[in-house]
């Protein structure tokens, strides 16, 4: 369950470590079995493309689905981390990206954490994400891109768009903040841009801080990510003044008790 | 000037060809600082990118620009189209996609001769394009991606899109003839997808008939291409009702002679 130093080193370093094939192939096809019921319920947690009107995204099903539920307590999940945020921790954020093929969009280069800090008042970047592949991921199929070793030393000046009242356009493919074009350059000058892929199973785990999107899913092939992100429970969410829904941004910091592999197994 | 026999046959297989660094850095940058004058004169021929309004392209400068038409004779374009086309040609469109960095949007997968076939006239799919990279091309600054071996066999079907009377929307990011999502699958099954990547001055000869699209720039780096279409000049366009603009569709079917590199050379 725990990293080893060298896996450590190279997520302080970088900001993200890929873990193929880290969860088995029946473990994927028990969470690929739920994707219909999960992006089939109209909801307000369930997120639609701009145009097509196919589904983006849906969050917060842990709570109410078993089999997600199992997965975010997985201790594979929780343990590294603990390991990484040195504490205990709970689920802040928990999303299902469909990305589905050829029609799913572009998200824009954005840091988490700043979302999460102007938006649900998280403190500190104290929260990482793990995102579980669903499917093979490879260049075609709009994998995630980051700037290795961008979580380190200042978030990136953003602009505000115009008219981005509400929590909805933190969400869609054209973001409420936006990294200004200059900075994104001087981010990526020297650092470049990586887009790990792997077989459907594989884990990325990636900083709050780090520079990150994807482009639009240019392949026949779905690219479904689960993103389950991590924060201290010492990195509580302070009060703000117009909160964000529960599923987007959990207000109870209770540790989560890890649970072993046979709890993801089939019924 | 000639292709190798082994290029020849990867070509007629694959349906395209990558030669890596065809042209020097200083014919690369000659071509380059021609940009912002080409890219500065709004006409018809200058397409916009939807939305933000940047340029997506200019088509026909070749007719304008010195150093642009010394490029479409220079024998080491023409020589290689003689050969794959067996006859002699001509320049049936001549565009440079601008791809600008974090702005430049999606092309759609497509085949060529479709449109060229419906909206031009062209009789038979006996031309091809050479793109000449002005920027190195990368994973992320959205290189064109294409089906190996997909220009075999018949068109693939497509759904024409509603409302697009006209020639600006065979130019657009939402395109008029749309493939198939199972059309494509199929094409790509047993294919897969490739996307020729190199240093600028780097071309890649393709196929009229080839799948082709290329995800949107998601790198701060330009990916700016000269795409030279070269027809036969046995395939010149029969008359249609309603023909697009010269510059999208050349009916001046004469044979051109082959210029040496000195007169690409800087004056």
């Amino acid at each position: 369950m725990k990293l080893t130093d060298d896996q450590v080193e190279a997520y302080e370093r970088d900001g993200f470590l890929l873990l193929p094939a880290y969860f088995s192939a029946d473990e994927v096809a028990l969470m690929r079995a739920e994707l219909p019921a999960v992006f089939g319920v109209e909801s307000p947690a369930l997120i639609r493309e701009a145009g097509s009107g196919v589904v983006r995204g849906v969050h917060g099903v842990h709570e109410s689905n078993p089999v997600f539920a199992a997965l975010v307590h997985q201790a594979r999940m929780v343990e590294p981390a603990r390991q990484l945020l040195d504490s205990d921790v709970y689920v802040h954020q928990f999303k299902i990206n469909a990305k589905l093929a050829l029609v799913g969009d572009v998200w824009e280069w954005h840091q988490d954490f700043l979302f999460w800090h102007e938006e649900d008042g998280m403190p500190e970047p104290r929260a990482l994400t793990i995102g579980l592949f669903l499917d093979d991921v490879d260049e075609f199929n709009g994998p995630l891109m980051l700037v290795p070793g961008s979580h380190h030393g200042d978030l990136c000046e953003v602009s505000r768009q115009p008219d981005t009242e509400g929590w909805a356009s933190t969400l869609t493919s054209s973001l409420k903040y936006q990294v200004r074009a200059d900075t994104l350059a001087d981010a990526v000058d020297g650092r470049g841009i990586v887009a790990p892929k792997g077989p459907a199973g594989s884990v990325l785990i990636f900083h709050s801080k780090i520079l990150h999107g994807s482009a639009p899913n240019m392949s026949p092939r779905n690219r479904t990510i689960v993103l389950t992100t991590y924060n201290s429970v010492d990195n509580a969410l302070a009060e703000v003044a117009d909160p964000r829904p529960e599923f987007l941004a959990s207000r109870r910091a209770v540790a989560l008790t890890p649970r072993g592999a046979e709890s993801l197994a089939p019924a």
